[in-house]
């Protein structure tokens, strides 16, 4: 590296944009797209500026792909399975139903050889680089006026619930909606849907959902573990100085680090607030479970069936997942058990 | 930041030692001192060059942060726990017997103010700063050559144990044992101990402890989720451009993160491998794990009526604990015991 050595006086000022899927109200996942861009001014001595922009600035929220991949904007803060609809393996990029929580997520991307696979099929069909940037954790299971406690119980119910989720949910009979996350309210309040889910309590709170819906359902199983992820046009990676590229890499560790360190912080304080407010917890039946489990196996079986992608990545997946579902549940999962027994009600 | 943009060419090169408590065998831990050094030299174009040394090479492996603070090297790589000697309260950031997963570790250090308060103690005491730089994930409990069942198999028995797992330990009737990693295999053989804790499957696999002792059990509730650190002399810290200083502090983000996905990605297999070879899987005894428990909440109510640092940290730590427990049990941990239910046996 003498050569970067001797030529790092010559680095550039640049100045970035990022699309991002998130207003900044939600401010601990927006705060991922702002911890990486401050991360990366700090570690380039202020040369190298990115300017994270809200939802709708420069595209809509679920377009931010799009712009990066066309290089409309250099780079992208964005969740990969808004994307399905272009590459369903996309959905490994964040979380699927019935999969990772954080930790295992993070296991797979880094040394899973996920992140890997991932990367190839960003390059390949969308001319972009992308790096894990934040996680929520695992989510909620959703708000419902209602309590569902068998499957009868979701026959027709209208909920509003994006992505692979909804796909499960509408093989549950559920007539599934998306709406955008300043629709849910006023959807909620007229009877449009009887039920939704949205994040957890810290991003849900933000909503207002449990002025509407009594029911708090647990847990979001369709998103254990869910990836955010900072996504670059390829061209311009490619013409950025080898030290800022690594500032990018190294900062989207933080972003993706802190971002779960915040959820988990601050989740439970706002669920004892809505808890305090007249919210009532309840647990998915395991009526419900067992069979939205099977129906997300099924849908990955069609995937696979139809698309080269995510058959390759999803048979990796599985056997990772056997054995890190195995190693978890000896040890992490028998220490975490034991001491909930304890838990003071 | 203009300030440091003007100055930027001016970085200057620099050559650090760290010293570090790990033999480079132990490949996961000892990368994650590699993992630092890799990126901040990747980080500054080559200029900041820090060279990981082995144990025993600066200083023995238990005196990383003597060293560190008298300033004989910049800085180090090592456990916190190790120096509880010096300050009770030092325990807490790596990790104490029934405390944090290391996802709830890495909330309380980040974002529950885990990390200020510890940083407070090290200038204050010992001229040093320290950032996270790495995670075992939960431990396994050790290797034994008979059962242990109740607490009345425990009395007597010579273990290898250090830390506040052996201070439990000695509580519940043990006779604890301090060992090098090198000195473990030969006390076992030669019946010197009747059993020892060391880390996990894929660490545990090289010392070969398996081929003396057939019982292995879990949890690790000694080490739920250890971090381990790098260590700065405040001296040299503050010498340091702030490029420098931020190159530091967010590489040890890719080394906590990276670290912990290893251990993850390649534990199973190893326990696999042991299985294979002979090792029974044994869990710790409800009664076992009650005592223990209730032993290591007496140690922190002594460690507390006598240090003020500790007391102040355990107080807000419990706190954290009780509400990141009742949000993990509740969302995380009702998912995966749902999902491990549904595992083939």
């Amino acid at each position: 590296s003498s050569t970067a050595n001797n030529e790092i006086a010559d680095l550039p000022n640049l100045q970035w944009q990022m699309a991002t899927s998130w207003p900044p109200s939600l401010d601990t996942i927006f705060g991922g797209a702002q911890v990486l861009a401050d991360r990366v001014a700090a570690l380039t001595g202020g040369k190298f500026k990115i300017s994270p922009r809200a939802a709708g600035e420069i595209a809509p929220p679920l377009e931010v792909l799009d712009v990066v991949s066309q290089g409309a904007v250099q780079c992208g803060h964005t969740a990969s399975y808004y994307y399905i609809g272009k590459s369903p393996a996309l959905a490994f990029g964040t979380t699927v139903p019935f999969g990772f929580t954080a930790q295992q997520q993070d296991a797979w991307l880094y040394e899973g050889g996920g992140l890997t696979k991932l990367q190839e099929i960003y390059a390949s069909k969308f001319n972009l680089i992308q790096f894990p940037a934040g996680n929520t954790g695992t989510q909620m299971g959703g708000w419902f006026r209602k309590e569902v406690s068998t499957l009868k119980d979701l026959q027709g119910l209208k909920m509003r619930i994006p992505g692979l989720g909804g796909q499960v949910m509408a093989k549950l009979g559920v007539t599934v909606q998306t709406l955008g996350g300043g629709e849910i309210f006023q959807a909620l309040q007229t009877g449009a849907i009887d039920a939704t889910e949205w994040v957890g309590p810290y991003d849900d709170e933000k909503l207002g959902l449990n002025k509407i819906a009594k029911f708090y359902y647990y847990p979001g199983w369709w998103e254990p573990g869910a990836t955010l992820e900072v996504q670059i046009n390829l061209n311009e990676w490619n013409k950025l100085p080898p030290q800022y590229q690594e500032a990018i890499k190294t900062a989207a560790y933080e972003s993706n680090a802190t971002m779960l360190a915040r959820y988990d912080a601050r989740n439970n304080e706002a669920l004892q607030r809505l808890i305090e407010a007249g919210t009532q917890l309840r647990p998915y039946s395991e009526e419900i479970l067992t069979a939205a489990q099977q129906a997300a196996f099924d849908i990955y079986e069609q995937f696979a069936a139809k698309d080269a992608d995510f058959k390759a990545i999803y048979g990796e997946w599985q056997q990772f997942r056997d054995r890190i579902y195995a190693w978890d549940r000896l040890n992490q999962g028998s220490f975490t058990n034991f001491v909930y027994s304890k838990m003071k009600q």
